[in-house]
């Protein structure tokens, strides 16, 4: 196999060695592309050009590696080579999510293979389990912690009870969290994955926005107290899970319980929950962020390109699919100063607190009502899912 | 596909309803081969043979699985029907690790697929994994928590500051454990699991024999206070690691701090964490034993031979293969009453502990001389790995 990657950032660099060191992996990087060509490089200027056109149609190049931060172009790239019979890897997870039936159609039309296993949870080999040992009907919920700069801010909120904006702060100076964490922290990094798991998972096709997001940055020291007293932690969980003929799906921060495996998980770490009928949970658990997971996973993928590998997604290919659905009760904690949620925005309010520092209500609430509810947009009124 | 299944354990019998469930394997049972045939069963008489030959010599059926305890039979069984086409599903471990060299060469010969996904950490698709996901030469070890037994009783004993045999009792009660417990705490189980894994990690063919290998039934309340003391939980560590040309592979009970990811896994839990270069390590946890555990295993293998699915050994057929080597230096804990080891036995002894209740030497071994060391025989002492 001959490579063209584009982009040399630690990703790329980390291959380039590595390929080097490997006997089994026969592939080699025949030309980089880079934005800006006038920057010292270490290794072999004739290695790289700024011409997309040098790797897109140089017909040496079997394989492209898409490693590059901006969805758009990555898609144009990637559109491009496999327009021209290349097999691509790419770890982009917006770029998949967002254009994934065209993705989709491309390989068929093409056929050639797409593999993005970097896309989601780094090091986790959660597509590839997806796809071949989850390859039955029989998967009924998948579940998990998608993104590792949350979880970091979150972590460190519960261990240390210190406030969101300062470990926000801290994440970003030790290069945890982006200078613009939104993507982040308002769920939608996770909501990517989420998105691109459900295709592999259970078959749906979904638009990321189509999918019950919630953030965390809204999460404050009241919040943090009452996880401590209750023994939770707190935790930003992707969901999605089969209920009868739909698919329950959300990005929502969650109490979970001390004890419990994810609540184990913490720092920059993923882990995912599979379970299906007749087998008890599986537990994946790796870095879900950084150059080095990410780097093996896309090594990973370009080392099954060179045994003819393709998902085939046969999930997708069943007969009885599955739709997503919002009509579903689910358990909050919401927690406001003064203005407060009506009581008929409720199915039902079981527990009340007033206090000096905060108040909370917990109770059930039809997603569907909630998902446009006015009152989300109260200042200081925070939601947590329980359970 | 038609399956002819041995055994009518709770296994084949959920294997049975679980196929029923499922539009997407297509896979229908043919029979059975019992023992017993006059015992009432849940199912039509039909479905039941005492006769082997009524499956074996079954044109109809494609795949037997295998779900039987006596290896022997259960290899006779296999050899059998691979020799007549037929491709096999089993969970025996010991079956698998004593003839692993036969049993591919009858694949070959025969061109048919042998899948054995639950014989090792059962709900854990670690031979999938490192099959398909790790299917480079890049991995430099693999180790964790294979038999859960073992874990059950050592999580009990450092919870509970209870006695191996009371929590063995305990076990044995709970039915975690077998009346003849020996191939679980003397880490046998995890050995033969330790000898496939090594196969499908490095392309290391072994004997079981060969992987130096201690139990945990000499450990006593002393030991459980030094690893409290220290914040360790003792685990029965199954790892094959790369130095150099060499594959260092052992099974101990080995101290592991509490922080570690190995300490988290708890009871009949089963872990493996992988390492390879270029990547950060990547744990895998579930149960690792029971029926469904075993069954989901079981099933995932027979819906992967629904699309010609085998193992390709991918390591095993490179030329730079891997040898065993016991020369290896390490760390151990001895604690001992009165009789103790000759100083010269140890390459340096670092920490010496003496007291009413107990003694304890910590130093470095040679593995080599350890293996056949006269010292380990000595009644009252127990060697503990560290680190």
């Amino acid at each position: 196999m001959k490579l063209g990657i584009f982009g040399f950032g630690v990703v790329g660099q980390g291959l380039y060695h590595v390929l080097q060191q490997s006997n089994s992996i026969q592939a080699e990087i025949e030309k980089f592309c880079i934005k800006d060509i006038t920057k010292p490089r270490s290794l072999d200027k004739a290695l790289f050009t700024d011409d997309k056109n040098e790797l897109l149609h140089n017909d040496k190049i079997d394989v492209i590696v898409e490693l590059i931060d901006d969805a758009e172009a990555a898609f144009e790239i990637v559109k491009e080579a496999m327009n021209r019979g290349k097999h691509v890897v790419s770890a982009n997870k917006k770029m998949i999510a967002e254009h994934l039936e065209e993705l989709l159609e491309l390989q068929r039309k093409n056929k050639v293979s797409l593999l993005y296993e970097g896309s989601c949870c780094a090091s986790i080999p959660i597509i590839r389990n997806l796809e071949e040992y989850y390859d039955n009907d029989l998967m009924t919920s998948l579940e998990g912690i998608f993104n590792g700069s949350t979880n970091f801010i979150l972590t460190k909120m519960i261990n240390e009870s210190a406030s969101y904006e300062n470990v926000l702060k801290e994440a970003q100076d030790l290069g945890f969290a982006e200078s613009d964490p939104t993507l982040d922290v308002e769920g939608i990094d996770a909501r990517y994955k989420l998105c691109i798991l459900l295709y592999h998972a259970f078959g749906l096709i979904t638009n990321p926005d189509e999918l019950f997001t919630l953030g965390i940055t809204k999460i404050n020291t009241f919040d943090i107290e009452f996880a401590q007293k209750n023994n939770y932690e707190i935790k930003l969980i992707a969901r999605g899970k089969k209920v009868g003929d739909f698919i329950d799906a959300t990005v929502l921060p969650t109490f979970v319980h001390q004890s419990s495996i994810l609540a184990q998980t913490k720092n920059e770490y993923n882990a995912v929950i599979l379970e299906s009928a007749f087998s008890e949970s599986q537990f994946l658990y790796g870095k879900g962020a950084g150059d080095k997971p990410t780097g093996s996973a896309v090594l990973s993928d370009i080392s099954a390109l060179g045994y003819g590998y393709r998902y085939e997604y046969k999930k997708a290919s069943r007969t009885n699919n599955f739709a997503l659905h919002e009509d579903f009760e689910m358990k909050v904690y919401v927690r406001f100063k003064d203005q407060h949620p009506n009581e008929s925005d409720f199915i039902e309010v079981v527990e009340k607190y007033s206090g000096p520092d905060g108040n909370y209500w917990i109770g059930y609430v039809s997603r569907q009502k909630m998902k446009d509810a006015k009152w989300l947009e109260i200042p200081d009124l925070n939601v947590i899912a329980l359970g």
